[in-house]
């Protein structure tokens, strides 16, 4: 049997507060556009974030990539800079684009994809579920 | 860097009756096909509905499509046809067919794919959970 | 020490359809009091089930009550009676009673409260959940 | 048998940023006290929220209190007021109090607790999850 | 208005293995008592543990107990011991006493409810996912 | 329109202890790779196990595939042979593999991807949860 490819996926939850407001657009513009996202105070959210590696799995040890690196890249350049923080105000990683999870998907594969190819193998999924009824996922350019 | 791609869903809950029951087939042959899900007097479900869009996220908005827009779609075009309803008694947009999850997704699919395609994205998946236990996924006729 | 009193729960799901809907009031009340649940041809939920047991843990076997135990009697004394079921018209159990999650509790209060004390602990606590918003919780009569 | 007595329970999700800033503490008291929750310019929860409601089972409705009603009652005094706000900075219902989830389940009772009463049950039971490993719970004065 | 008493709760997920033997019983009786719960090899879960405090809400802070003692209380007297281990084969909290959740419970409120009464309030109940099936609860020798 | 194709899925859950160790490497190898799951008396976990299914919706049925078949095959072939078990010491179906959730993947696919292709569609994914952090995929050899 050649080596399977299989994917694994690690989980963290973090807190933050954010406001939908594009710099493009008139403040009639943006309110009509987000709505409540909107809030001039900001609002915020629990994001669950899902981070999908693919690659063969290795024979010896079993797997794509070992969990405990994938969990502490994702702890180290993920959470550690969103967790309990503005996702506008705090950050540098949306640089200066909207705050949607889509933008932050974005962001976040950027940074990621690079730090997981180091280990072999390739960043194939981000998922962000904003709430219970929103979800957002992005699989990269290459898609 | 080019638009990136990127998916989004919502996700609403409907509660409904139903009976599953082939009437190209004789009562005894559905009894022993569909089991307990051919019981005369119906039973019902809390479905789980996942409706999933993919496009361009638009570099000024960051969005596929405004979340607004499409729960207000799901919102009018399925979850006002269906919840609180008997599946097969109460709904015309089953055509007869069977009420299983299968043929509620492709279903769903057909009304809700031109909704999604007016606002520019297309729409890819259509994902119920009828219980903890069973997931239907229906990603159009292209596939 | 003296023997510490727990409690352990068991939860299942079931499948059902029902119709609010009172004998007692003229269709117009009905439909004025129950809204989208006094659908004449029904709905359904995925009715999920915790039964609570509460009594002191037996020092040898180290359990409240032997869980195989609790798990046969739910499941042959509610969970065959009422899965895939139309809970107005296939069952006895609610005695001509409207079918809320209310009246449902105490019917499987009384049917589940003599089968556990007949092991020695007493049954403390039946909760349903009809849908992820709606919760009701009976503890007998006692309380 | 006596008129058997139970419990409803609503839940619903709503969206806010918060700071913890004690302002009775300095700033390096705060920030020791809340660590990361203290943060400047604020983060966010989806907070899941559950109201419970205690009393009689009508016999002829056989609810405890109309589920439309208390759904009604949560939406118009509590989640209109709260979602997609900021806690400290949009709304009056903490009165300077610290906007922890303890002080925000107080407040949520105030509001509440003539509501249902003025529908003759009792209201028994604020509990507020605030992220997957928080949870907090009030039942009143009378505790 | 007099200090307001809440709980407040926070929750864990550890994983171990176990089997379910008394060392009062035969092989049979035990094999007969706990079915695939005794298999010689042992079984595992993922626990989810939920802890409870109840106290005065601090009129200053907002707070029953700090949340951040809490969970290191949680995490260092109770995580650190059982997570990834076998809890009959590397845990001496059991004290000889047989892996059932019940004793877990009576085990894990030993060892917290004098750490939480050291900063003033009560630990108030010990809840235990053993699987999505199974829950226990303790409150205490008080109860 | 051509007969769609769709996928079913169905979820069980298994209870089960396991040890990463690799025979390839030594001791100190072992515990740096794997870090607390290579613990000597092993670990466990509540498994959460999703088994997809894909082809046409049978015009008549309006399944893919009798969801009772496939529960069956699942409970025969994977649930009755892993649940409450050790999956190193008492099972043959990882044939000497280290029981990461990848390797199990792939037995799992092993066994019933011959079973489903018996009854007509093909198995296309097998979703392991092994904790709410850990998630692997398999979606076969010819992906």
């Amino acid at each position: 049997m050649p080596t399977p490819i299989a994917e694994i996926t690690v989980r963290i939850e973090f807190s933050a507060a954010h406001r939908l407001h594009a710099k493009e657009l008139s403040d009639e513009e943006n309110a009509a556009l987000y709505g409540p996202c909107n809030n001039p105070n900001s609002h915020g959210h629990n994001y669950d974030l899902f981070v999908t590696v693919r690659g063969p799995i290795d024979p010896v040890t079993g797997m794509v990539m070992n969990l405990n690196d994938l969990h502490r890249i994702v702890q180290e350049r993920i959470f550690s800079v969103v967790d309990h923080k503005h996702l506008d105000d705090d950050l540098d990683v949306l640089g200066g684009r909207v705050s949607t999870a889509e933008n932050l998907a974005v962001a976040f594969w950027e940074i990621l994809a690079p730090e997981v190819q180091a280990f072999g193998p390739e960043l194939s999924l981000i998922r962000i579920h904003e709430s219970r009824a929103n979800i957002v996922e992005y699989r990269g350019a290459q898609q």
